[in-house]
C-alpha cells in the first residue's frame, strides 16, 4: 500500500497503537471464550483501558481539548484498521460503538448540561451508552418508518415505543432514542427527534439481552430489547432540535460507516495473517504445507486484492468527508458499506476453510467473526439498500428516477 | 420433482413422517435455544423418541427383522431429507450420526457377541456411541495417516493416542476407534484397524468437549477431544479384520454421505420455507412484501434450482450405491458431498439475508444452522479434498494420472 | 451418471449416433472456420445429410409413421445431447432449431393442406423455415406485447410488422409468424396468432442478416431482420385457430427448452473432454500437465458436478413432461433454461481459462460456442424472467401474488 | 472518486481529451463493424490522426522533448482512461500497444542508431511494430522458457524460432523478438535477449493472421503466427544488453500493465455508461424502464463499487511505480493485472445481459468487447498466474517459499 494517506503524526502513532495491541490487547483474547463476558468487562478491560491511558493513547478519536488526538477522519480510520484486529481493541481505547457515535453527536449537538452530564463520563470511560432506533415491526434502519413516539407534556417528553438490537444497553447509563415526535409531518425527514434517556428511568424496561448468533451476551457485548412505557424525561434531553432525528441519524452514520469499515478491514487482515501462517506452518504431509495447494495461494492472492481494494476505497470516502463533508460522500458510503462487508464475509469463509476442523472451534477467533460479522451485511442498512442507493444515484444521471 | 423414486411404500410412509415432525417434533424446537441442552435430552426427547415407537416410525433404516423398516438407501434417504426438516429429526427416530454409522458397521462386520453388547441396545435407543477418528496432529479425515496405534499384548490391544471431533463423545456408552494396527505395512491401506472401546475404560479419558462455534454443547451435541492411554480392550473388540480399518471406514462413509446429504436437503427445504414466508408476510411498507423485491424472488428461484439438482444428485447416486455398491459410485459421491454442502451454506445465507435482523437472532433456526452447518464444507473430507477425487477420475481418462 | 432413463431402444441408439457424430460429423467441423459458410451447407452438409438417411437415423424426433424414431421427449433428449457434441450435429440429423419447433407445431396444428405444402419438404429436408416473433421495440419473447398485426382482408390476412432474430430466415422457404389478430382482446393471451408466410411473398422483406457477435452469418446461419409490409397470405395459412398464437408458442417453447438444454449439455461435454484433454497433454514444464494444477482440477469437478446435475434436471423434466405434459412443468421448464445456460457459460469460460491463448483462436471450437452461447442467457426469456416465473409459482404456495 | 491524484495539468488536460475522443473518435466507431478494417486504417484513422496532432494531444506519454507531455504513469493512467472509452482512442493518440511499450523500450535501452531507425519514425505514427515473445509450444508468456535461438555468426545474430499472438505484425516495418542468447546458462533469467527485427527481412515468416474470436483481423487489430528462419540481423539490432531479455521484458511489463489496466477501466466506463443509459431509456411495460428492476440495480452499484476500486487500485500502484520504480510494486502489478480484468468480463457481462437481445448484436460495441476482451484474463500471464505470485510474496512472510 502507498502510504499517501499517512501523514507525519501516523507515521509515529500507529507503530505505536499496533504494538500496544500485539502485546496488551491481544493476549487477553483467550478471555472472549469466558463467560459470562461482564467479568472480563469488570476486570481485565478496566485494567487494560488504565494501561491505555498511562500510554496516552485514550479515545484517539476526540478533539484535542477533549483528550482525544484530533486526528481527521481519514487519520482515524487508519487508526481505527489498527483497533480492529483484535475484537477488545475498540474497547480498550474508548472508541467502540455505539459510544463513539454517541459522543460525536452529543459533541456537535447536545447542550452544555447534556455534555456535562452524560458527554464527559462517556469520554472518560466511566459510564456507557447505546443507541435505539431499530424496531422489529419495521424492517430497516429507517429513521422515517417507526411507530415509537415522544409526546410532548408539560416540559416532559413521553416516550411510548418498542425497540430492539439496542446494542450495549445492558449496563449502559443512558440510551439515545429515536422517536417520532411530529408523525404526521408530511415530510417524513422531519418526523423524528433524538432523546437522552437513562436507563434508570422506570419508563425504560430492557425486556431482554436477544440471543444472536447462539450468544446472549451481557453488558457492552449485548443487544436488547426494549420496551418504552410512558418513559418521561425533561425535554431539556432532546440532542439538536425537535425533528432533526433523520438528519442528526445520517451524520452520526456517515463516519460512522467509516470506523465500521475500517474496523472490518482491522479484521480482515487479522484473519489474513491467521490464514497465512497457518497455510505456512500446518502439514498436509511430510514437508507439504497447506501453502503448497494452489487454491489456497488462490484464495490469499484474492483476499490480498479484496482487502486492498477495500482500504483504498475507504480511505478515500474517509478523505472525501474530511474535505467536503458526508453528504457529499453519500453514494461513496454507500459503496464502502456493501463492499467491505461482503470483504469481509469472503475472507473469514476462506481462512475457516483452510483452517479445516480448527477453524469451526472457538480456538481460534475466526468462529467468533464469522459469528459477529454476519451482521455486517445487514445492520445499518443490508446491502441490498446500499447497492439500491448507488443505483438511484447512477441512473438519476441518465436521467431516470427509481 | 416427478416422484421416479417414490416407492409405493414411500408414497404412505412419507406423509406420516411428515406429519409427525411437524406435529410433535416442530415444538420441540424452541427447547433448542435452552441450556444445557443435557436436560431436553433426559426428558422431552425420551417421551418423544416413545411416541416415534409408538408410530412404528423407529429406526427406519435397519432392517425388518431386527426392527426397522428394510428401506433401500434410495427410499431411506427420502426419510432422511424429511428427517432433517428439523434438528431433532434424526434423533428423534433414532438415525443421527454417528449413531447410525456404527449400527452400520456393526450390522455388516462385528461378531455376535460385540452384536449382543452394543448393538442391540444401540438400536433399541438405550445406550449412544461415538467415532474417533481425526486426530489433531493430522490434516484430513484421513485414515491412512494417523499416530493413534493398538498393539496387541496377551489378549488385549493396547491403545495410545489423542483424537478430537469424536461427536458425542460425552455420554456415550462406547467409541469405535480407528487405530493403527499395523502402522509400518508399505500399504498404507492395510495399516488401520477399527476397534469397540467402552467409555468407563480407564484407559477412555475425555479431555474436553470442543467449544465450536461458540457453543461447548454436551451429550449427543457435542464434539470431544478424547486421549487413548494404555487403554486396554478384548481382543475380541476387533470389528471386521485387523487391517480393514480404512475399507470399513469408506464403506461406512459411503451411505454416510447420502444420509448427511438427504439431511442437509432437509435443512434446505426448511430454510427455504422460511425464506418464503417471511418474504410473503413481512411489509416493507404499506402492502408491499419483501417478496415484491426482485432480489428475493431471484434468490427463491435459485435456491428452488439449486435444492432440486442437489436432491437428484443425491438420490441418483443412493440409486446407483442400490443397484452395484457404493465403490461403483466413488466419484458421485465425492461430487453429491460438496455440491449439496456449499447449496446449503448458501441457501442458509440468503435466508438470513432475506430475514434481516431477526435472521442473526436465534429467535429463529436459521443461526442455529448457520453456525452448524459451516462445518459441512469440511468433514468428512473438505470441499477441495472430494473435488480432487472427481478431477482425478476425470483425468484418468484422458491418461493422466494427478 | 445412472442409466434411470436409458431405455431399451436407446442402449443401442446411442452409440451408434455417437458413433456416427465423431466419425463423420466432427471431422467437418474445420469447415465452421471457413467463410461463406453458406458454401459448407450446399455441398458437404447436403452430403453429410445424405449420409444419415442411409444411416436410418434421419429425424428422429418424428413420429415413426413419418419416417422419424417416435422417441419420447426424454429419450429424444439424450439424442439431442449427443447430437449437441458438434455445432453440425442436430442440422445433419434435421432437427435443428427452428425447423424442429416448425415440424413439431405444423404436425400438431396445421391444416392437411399446410402440412402437405410445407412440412412433408420440412421433415425431408428439403427445405428450411424460421420463427418470426421478436421484436426490436419490445423487450424479451412475450407474445402478448407486440406491434405486428395481421389483419383479416377478404380470404386474406394482411400482415405488417417489423422483427428480428428472425434465426435461419436467410434462404428459408417459409416463416412462421406471430401477429395480432384481436390486438384489444382483454385477454392478453388471446390477441395473438400463428400463421405461414411463404418468403417469397412480395410483402415480406429481409431487411438485413443481423451481425452478431462479429458474424453476419448466412443461411441458416443467420438471424435476419426482417419487415412484413402489406404481406398477403390466405387465411388457409393460419396454425391452430385464430388467438391461440400464445398458447401455440408456449406449447412450442415447452420442448424446445428440452431440446436447447440438452444441446447444451451435448456442448458442455464436448467443452468437458476439449478442457480435460488439453490440460492432460499440454504441459507447464517438464512432465508437468496442466492437468496437475490443482485450480485446473477443481474447474473439472465443479464442471462435473455442474454439468450431471444440468442433465438430472433436464431429464426429470422431460420425463415430466412426457408423463404430465408441458403445463404440468411449466416451473421445471423455467428452473432448467436459466440453469443449464449458466452451467454452459462457466463450462466454457472454464475451459478457455484452461487453454490460455489457444482458447481465444479459432483454432478449437471453444470461441466459437463462447461468441454463439452467450446468447443463451438471453433468447427464450433471459434468465432473470425465468428466475422470475419460478419464484412466482413457488411464492403463490405461501399466498402471496408477485 | 476524490480527486487525489488529479494533477493541475490534468484538471485543463483530461477534458480536453474527453471532449475530442467524444467528439472525433466515437462517431468512427461505427466503421469498426466494416470488414475489411484495414481501410479504415488507411483513410479515416490516418485523417484522424492529423486531428490529434493538430489539437497537439499527440502522443502524450513521451517526454517532451520528443514531442510527448512528459506525463508521470499516474497521470497517463489517467489518460489512459479516458482514451479507452473508444477502441480506437489509443490508436488515435498513438499510444497503443504493442508500440507504445516499444517506444518506451527503445527510449530507454536503444543505441542512438536503433532510436534514429526505428523509434522516431515509430512515434510519430510513420510505422508501426510488434513484439514477438509467446511460442506456441510453451505455455504462458514466460522468457525463461522458449526454443527461439539467436546465434551469434560474424557480425549477425540468426534467429530461429517460431512465435505466434505477435499483434500487429502485419504491416508492421519492425519486430522486436524475444530469443535465447545464451540458452544453457544455469540462470533461466540470463538466457534471452530482446533484438530488433525488420519484417522485411526474408528470415521473417508471417505464417497467418491467427483467427480469433471469429475474426483474423488485419493490420493493426490481427495477431500472427510467425517463423525466423536463419533470420540474420546485425548484432547492433540488440536492445540493452545480451541476456538482458527477462529484465526488459518485465520493465516494458510494468508500465504496459497500468496502460492496460486504465484502458480496461475505460472500458468499463463505457460500457457502465451503455448499461445505465440502455437501462434508463428502454421500457419493459407502459413507463416502466428496464432500470425499474432490481437486478439491474444491483448489477449497476456492483459494477460501480468494482470500477472504482479498481481503478484506486491501479492508480495507487502506479503512483507507487512513479516513486520507487516498477519492481518495488510487483505484487500490486501483479494484482491488478486479474483483478481488472475480472472486474472488466462482469461489467461487459451484466451490460449484455441488460440489453437483451440487442447485446449480443454488432449494433453496440458490447459484443466487441466481449470478443476482444476475453483474452484480458489471459495475456501478459493468467489470473492464476498473477495470483501465484501475490500468494508467493506474501507467503515468505510467514516463513515459506511455495
Amino acid at each position: 500500500m502507498t502510504g499517501l494517506f499517512l501523514t507525519d503524526r501516523l507515521k509515529s502513532l500507529l507503530p505505536r497503537i499496533q504494538e500496544f495491541i500485539r502485546k496488551e490487547v491481544v493476549p487477553l483474547e483467550k478471555l472472549l471464550a469466558t463467560k459470562p463476558f461482564i467479568d472480563l468487562e469488570k476486570e481485565e478491560l478496566l485494567h487494560l483501558r488504565q494501561k491505555v491511558k498511562q500510554a496516552s493513547l485514550w479515545a484517539p478519536h476526540l478533539p484535542e481539548h477533549e483528550g482525544g488526538m484530533g486526528l481527521s477522519l481519514t487519520e482515524f480510520g487508519q487508526v481505527s484498521e489498527v483497533l480492529g484486529y483484535s475484537p477488545l481493541g475498540h474497547y480498550a481505547f474508548n472508541c467502540q460503538a455505539p459510544d463513539i457515535g454517541n459522543m460525536e453527536l452529543l459533541h456537535a449537538y447536545a447542550s452544555e448540561e447534556l455534555k456535562n452530564k452524560y458527554l464527559k463520563p462517556l469520554q472518560s470511560g466511566q459510564i456507557r451508552s447505546c443507541f435505539s432506533m431499530t424496531e422489529p415491526e419495521f424492517a430497516g434502519s429507517n429513521p422515517t418508518r417507526m411507530a415509537t413516539t415522544a409526546t410532548k407534556e408539560g416540559g416532559y417528553y413521553v416516550i411510548n415505543g418498542h425497540k430492539w438490537f439496542t446494542s450495549s444497553a445492558d449496563g449502559a447509563d443512558f440510551a439515545v432514542v429515536m422517536a417520532m415526535t411530529d408523525a404526521e409531518n408530511p415530510n417524513p425527514y422531519l418526523r423524528a427527534s433524538v432523546i437522552v434517556v437513562p436507563t434508570n428511568n422506570t419508563g425504560f424496561q430492557l425486556v431482554r439481552n436477544i440471543s444472536i448468533m447462539g450468544e446472549t451476551g451481557s453488558g457492552h457485548h449485548s443487544h436488547a430489547e426494549v420496551r418504552y412505557e410512558n418513559c418521561k424525561v425533561p425535554i431539556s434531553h432532546l440532542i439538536g432540535k425537535e425533528g432533526e432525528g433523520f438528519k442528526l441519524a445520517q451524520e452520526r452514520l456517515g463516519p460512522g460507516r467509516i470506523h465500521h469499515c475500517m474496523r472490518w478491514i482491522g479484521i480482515c487482515e487479522r484473519v489474513f495473517e491467521m490464514m497465512c501462517s497457518y497455510a505456512a506452518q500446518r502439514e498436509l504431509a511430510e514437508g507439504m504445507p497447506i501453502a503448497s495447494k494452489q487454491m489456497v495461494q488462490q484464495w490469499i492472492a484474492e483476499s490480498r486484492a479484496n482487502i486492498n481494494a477495500a482500504r483504498y476505497m475507504v480511505l478515500h470516502t474517509a478523505y472525501g468527508i474530511d474535505k467536503q463533508g458526508a453528504a457529499a460522500m453519500r453514494v461513496e458510503i454507500s459503496t464502502i458499506k456493501f463492499f467491505v462487508a461482503n470483504v469481509l464475509q469472503q475472507v473469514i469463509d476462506r481462512a475457516i476453510q483452510v483452517h479445516g476442523a480448527l477453524g469451526v472451534t472457538d480456538d481460534t477467533l475466526l468462529s467468533y467473526w464469522y459469528r459477529h460479522e454476519r451482521a455486517a451485511r445487514i445492520y445499518d442498512g443490508p446491502d441490498e439498500v446500499h447497492k439500491y442507493v448507488v443505483a438511484r444515484e447512477e441512473l438519476k444521471k441518465f436521467g431516470v428516477k427509481i
